[in-house]
């Protein structure tokens, strides 16, 4: 496995592996790698011939007052992981390589990006689309893995790739979750020994409000109410939002009868946790 | 030569070609060819082994009142000049093929977009690098070509593929003008005859500035100042700007001291014409 930090090392190398052949995959990360992250890297292992795992802290999605100077950086750690799981190439640009001063370039994404996470994190989806971006032209990947545990950002890249005509397969992955059902998140570092019990209130709330679809329940208000009601008692913490929303389009649903995505972001102390369920109202088993 | 309208066509095209170990050319065009286009093929010719010409009228780069309707779409002519000029494969899409019916990502550069034609032309620039950023994702060239004609233009298409990484080389090629000066342009057929002769102020006007500049001028309000009493006194337009900037940032300058573009916008009946000249004050030639 290599480690590089510049952009010509990774042209150089995914030039190699092309020319031999090889099928390539990237797995763009921001590090401080766990097993959600493990997940998309042996599905890329299983799919390609050559993994490139990129680590990068985007500060252009941090929203001003957000962690981006408290974000776990663990780039020894992250190595010793993506060795342990056969990646190839570890591209790990500077801040400096990924943006130079006269640039001034950004890719917006409309429409997916105005509910949710959108009005909560302004800016936060440009940052996302514009570094995803930058980050698919160099690696020139042909598939990107993302985890459904972003799963707005998995819509959003999945959207832009096709209105850019980049020639990549998108791939997403299902939400790794622990035993307990916390889905797992670099921001959970963020938690006290309580407050990750508290956390398990968004899982529990979103398991349980799936399990009211599959008793028959389609009424998306009674849903969300449910949500909020179970989340705020388990103890102190601020719902961003609990949304109901077609699984595609994102469009806000009043009844569940298509592929739904329940979507949540909670603030839990310093953490910003979301999690989310899909559910088919059509598929008894879910 | 080939004429393919589907973007997977192309693909298999280029891929065939990069497979044989040939450089790729794109001259991204919006038909109606003239001189000034065959002069951007007759490059990418010289520099490249497979050349694929773009042509395809961009709706969104029109802004509302604009000629996207007038605007000339010669298919049967165009597709002459590219096979007496040596392409080997031309692209013209439909705007179903470029646009589909959820598109929703926008490619924007700021800054460089700010003065010249950008306040006259809101959302231009974004729909011209959105849909050269999709074009050029399709084709995959080494190399694109842009004439300097569309100065900004050039310069901002320049800083999106630096911008977003994409590994391409632009290669920017000087106006072509007809023998008595005037810079060759598709909107010149909406030109009446005795406009079209008015319409030589610009070119006159711009080459009398750069006279002024060899000569030692280096005040860009009094060569402003000149460039439009020059066209003003030729007949009736309204001048949407005369500008002098530096030529790589586009910052607009004082004094003439650096690598200057002199641009200018004229609206002459119905057609809006655009030309520049690049001059360099410490050089005497130019």
């Amino acid at each position: 496995m290599d480690l590089v930090h510049t952009i010509d090392e990774v042209r150089r190398a995914v030039a190699d592996a092309r020319r031999a052949g090889r099928r390539v995959g990237c797995v763009p990360t921001m590090g401080a790698l766990h097993a959600g992250h493990t997940a998309l890297i042996d599905r890329a292992r299983t799919e390609c011939d050559f993994v490139v795992v990129t680590i990068f802290v985007n500060p252009t999605q941090f929203v001003a007052g957000e962690d981006l100077d408290a974000y776990p950086r663990t780039l020894d750690a992250d190595s010793t992981v993506c060795e342990a799981h056969g990646v190839d190439l570890i591209f790990a640009p500077t801040n400096e390589t990924m943006y130079g001063p006269d640039a001034v370039t950004t890719v917006t994404v409309a429409k997916l990006t105005d509910g949710l996470c959108g009005p909560h994190r302004p800016g936060h989806f440009a940052g996302v689309t514009t570094v995803v971006a930058k980050l698919l032209n160099i690696v020139q990947p042909d598939a990107a893995y993302f985890g459904l545990k972003d799963a707005q950002q998995a819509v959003v890249i999945r959207q832009m790739v096709a209105d850019l005509c980049m020639p990549i397969e998108v791939v997403v992955c299902d939400t790794v979750r622990d035993s307990d059902g916390l889905a797992l998140s670099s921001r959970n570092a963020y938690l006290s020994a309580d407050q990750r019990r508290q956390a398990l209130s968004l899982s529990q709330a979103l398991f349980a409000a799936a399990a009211r679809i599959a008793d028959g329940e389609r009424d998306a208000s009674k849903l969300i109410a449910g949500i909020r009601e179970r989340i705020s008692a388990a103890g102190p913490c601020t719902i961003d939002y609990v949304e109901i929303v077609d699984a595609e389009s994102l469009a806000s649903l009043a009844r569940i009868e298509t592929r739904a995505l329940i979507a949540v972001a909670v603030r839990i102390g310093e953490a910003r946790l979301i999690d989310n369920l899909v559910v088919d109202a059509d598929d008894d088993r879910r």
